[in-house]
């Protein structure tokens, strides 16, 4: 018996012989063509059996998984079909008589490139989809066997050095009781997807691959974050018993689905969901989200070859909040710009991106592109519970010219005829420290705040999250980001508005009894977190944790915080 | 009469008539040459040239300027005379067959745009010595005769694009009574040398040169930053005035050279200079500073091709404090990593280097660096009064860490037997808003503070003020910057710590009498701010400064803090 520690990447435990899903050997030499045209026609085949290929295993897909896994193969066939990628790749061919491999190769890790370099988990993924699908075809090139998940009739735990977009969906629940990679983090696209279809995993093992052999008996502890390899007859009683307990724990959770989120002592506080597109709504209610807490626009134009137009941005503004009915949804207006780039709007490489031009910056100066939006947004507030928010403002005059112009907008349609809501909420993302320290001033003329920790902790330790180096000093509970987000609940309440929070942290365990003991009002958090995080507040007193805030506020580390609150909360 | 408006670069007024530098007109061919051989020769008669011409001017500026403005031309001399940069333009010629213009501009240009993207004065100087001494070599390649200033020999103000440092070396007193460029701002080179010479200069007026013709008689207004052209006799009369004012006022500076700075109401404040190397300790001293507040020690290994040793250190530090007497020197340990890279110091490029792996995150990863300039610091300790800071703190824990390996090569000196001294106050920069946030936590810890405002308003405010387009977000008295300045110096008094500040903002008079009012100990700024800021503190009441101390907090805009102290200080 051995033991492996890696990434809890999906709740659970899950019992079973471990399957090895070798990725296919890809490698190939460039070499010169001399009938271009021939390798021209050798990349349309590899494509077209690719799609072929792909059509059925979305069918599969749809037929046991439902549509909404059915759709990752959808943006695969769309890549497939994207004359911008299979132009070029054509043209290197006939330009520079290299053979179909070299071409595929390069011009798709041209745009893999492009799109991992965005700060954002949506074109990551666009990235690992394009990745996928480039292997498919090149199998093809290369007449390798392409692995096939699908195939697997037994229960089974699958190994891999990671997991693609593909792979992942195309697993059988019946069959497939969990998996393990060797790469991947809490946020990579094998973790989402685990956690979507309810599986446990563990990512990030670094050396499952090498250290289980096919058929081993392995537990894989998505709780704990472990692989256990060849346990004996008492380990795997202690795990039975463990799954057990998740089974029952998954029950105790889906029975507080239609449940409002209420402290042990009676305080109710709202669980609500951040979403990227209206897709992503049936997710939400599906985990009980009370209402949406962050809808980012910005994949809208991300997804997009222009700009969307007023009446698209109007569509999917109405669809979700259609489909939330009287449930508040909150969207944030644009924030593009800095290290989101758009292939349609030309803007100067900065030094810093995380310190640019982007958000409400470049919305106050390109008010053509955010008056559409606000434009948009407004046709569509008389559809549900529209509240609107403005990303990065690091000033007051920055506030009150975003809401100038939209109430300008409101008093334009009004004008024209066209029916708007005046129930409308403006408010703001705190996720610049100058907001978050005068947010007393702020709040005598916001509606609400909604506190953007993801950006509020890597301005505040200045420390790009995303560069490996500094990444330690991403410190969700360092005193310094406690006292901000105090400040920023108390000058709230001090006017009788409300306060949410939209980043990472507000599903986070070692959090929630802290930023209720603060007294927030609304956690906004991946609408899988949300039946875990009531479940947690069902058994904490807003009471006893309010008694700890001085005490809190006045720590010196971010491990002194975590010791002290995992003491008080058992974890 | 016309009017035009620059930006004020050197204080004072002159008037007189214009005369136009123009520059030289140097556009060349790259061109292939047969014979590189002789090509080589040419490059290396133009070199030749120029270092001849540059001795002269040396020594010319050396006798009527002093030493120190004759040391620009050692470092240009330095540059022609370097083989990193000379052997690659022969190469260029050799390997490429290009004529002897186009290989010093390619080399040249490639050393220009490293230096200048390094985010620091002192390499950005570099750059544009590089740029200076690279004209001249061309004007010699093409036969183009090069402007002397030096043979100027009446009462002109000098009119340009822009002035090179050799330009304004060898602006004669005498003569130049002042200038105006197109280009340039506050920190440019040719600002700065006008502030040092005491020459009122007006800078980045974009259209001088074409609105003012040779022989205009101008006024050059260095306080509001105004061309007149052609005035009439009043508006002449007029300036007269406000010159014979600024003479005054320049008396009364100079007779508090000596004296301590103490408010009308009697406070005392420290108002001490910011230094990068040995040299610059003279113009302290002269300008009346009351100690160095800020020696940044990078410049040391920047201007080097290693590391500098132990013994070059300690000789820089031990010169610094012997000069400085008995009045304090805090030396800041090593800023480097980010942007600001070391030839011979491997760092991965990152994207946000502005949020990245330099100065104390670097020192702590690579204590070998670190321990180095600790020891040399600990050595020199003897030799005056020593204060050793840390930059970029933003954790308690970073700093705990830092004292330690500080703590522990003392201890190693010590069992050496090297004498060391036991009164060295160890504190922090205050940089960082988690830093300010939790200062009160810090202050049981550190021996005083530093807040150095250029970092901590750009982290503040999210916004990179290298970066022209978000520059505007740069606000200095913006509510949010005094609350956590404040907050900095309460928790340094409750715990009988000092408070400094070695920002720009030191030096500002809108953001002196708040500094003062909110009880800053110690001040840190240009030398030659000093003297100035001495006079207007002199005028202030710290008692009614401090009264306005929490309707300051409360703004909501850095143009009401803005006009609320312009209105009380009558400015």
């Amino acid at each position: 018996m051995s033991m492996l520690k890696g990434i809890a990447a999906s709740n659970g435990v899950a019992i079973a012989k471990a399957y090895t899903l070798e990725a296919p050997e890809l490698s190939f030499e460039t070499k010169k063509v001399d009938d271009v045209e021939s390798e021209v026609t050798r990349l349309q085949d590899a494509l077209g059996i690719s799609k072929q290929e792909l059509e059925k295993i979305k069918e599969n897909a749809r037929q046991s998984l439902g549509d909404e896994h059915a759709e990752i193969f959808s943006a695969h066939l769309l890549i497939l079909n994207d004359p911008e990628m299979i132009a070029p790749m054509q043209d290197k061919i006939k330009n520079e008589s290299v053979n179909a491999e070299a071409a595929l190769d390069e011009v798709a890790n041209m745009f893999i490139s492009m799109f991992e370099n965005m700060d954002n988990e949506y074109m990551r993924e666009r990235a690992a989809d394009i990745r996928d699908v480039t292997k498919r075809v090149m199998a093809h090139l290369l007449n390798v066997t392409f692995p096939d998940p699908a195939l697997i009739d037994e229960e089974v735990i699958i190994i891999a050095e990671d997991l693609t977009p593909s792979d992942t969906a195309q697993l059988n629940k019946q069959f497939v009781k969990g998996f393990t990679t060797n790469i991947g983090g809490r946020t990579s696209h094998s973790a989402i997807m685990a956690r979507s279809l309810e599986i446990p995993a563990v990512v990030g093992t670094k050396t499952v691959t090498t250290d289980v052999k096919d058929g081993d008996i392995i537990i894989v502890d998505g709780v704990e974050g472990e692989i256990i390899v060849n346990p004996s007859e008492d380990v795997i009683a202690k795990y039975e018993a463990k799954q057990a307990d998740f089974e029952k724990q998954k029950e105790v959770w889906a029975q507080l689905k239609d449940e409002p989120t209420i402290s042990k002592d009676g305080t109710h506080v709202e669980l609500v969901a951040n979403i990227g597109t209206p897709d992503d709504v049936q997710g939400v209610l599906n985990n009980g989200g009370e209402g949406v807490g962050l809808y980012r626009t910005e994949f809208l134009y991300m997804g997009n070859s222009d700009f969307p137009t007023e009446d698209q941005q109007f569509e999917a503004y109405k669809s979700v909040l259609e489909q939330m009915g009287d449930k508040p949804v909150v969207v944030r207006t644009l924030d593009i710009g800095g290290d989101k780039e758009l292939s349609y709007l030309d803007l100067p490489k900065e030094m810093n991106p995380f310190l640019g031009f982007r958000a409400v910056r470049l919305c106050l100066e390109r008010d053509d592109i955010f008056r559409t939006q606000l434009r948009a947004l407004l046709r569509a507030s008389t559809y549900g519970n529209l509240k609107i928010m403005f990303p990065m403002i690091a000033t007051l005059n920055e506030f009150r010219d975003a809401k100038a112009l939209l109430l300008e907008e409101k008093e334009n349609l009004t004008s024209e005829g066209v029916n708007v809501s005046d129930d409308i909420e403006i408010g703001i993302m705190v996720e610049i420290p100058s907001t978050a320290v005068i947010a007393r001033q702020f709040a005598k003329e916001v509606d609400f705040f909604s506190i953007g920790t993801n950006d509020l902790i890597q301005y505040t330790m200045a420390a790009d999250r995303m560069n490996e180096r500094v990444s330690y000093l991403y410190q969700p509970y360092h005193p310094a980001i406690l006292n901000l987000v105090n400040n920023v609940i108390e000058a709230a309440h001090a006017e009788g508005k409300w306060a949410g929070m939209c980043g990472e942290m507000a599903g986070d365990s070692i959090a929630i009894p802290i930023l209720l003991g603060l007294g927030l009002d609304e956690f906004s958090m991946s609408a899988t977190s949300i039946l875990p995080a009531r479940t947690q507040i069902k058994d904490l007193s807003k009471e006893d944790l309010a008694s700890y805030k001085d005490e809190l506020l006045s720590m010196s580390t971010a491990d002194e915080v975590e010791a002290f609150i995992r003491e008080k909360t058992n974890q």
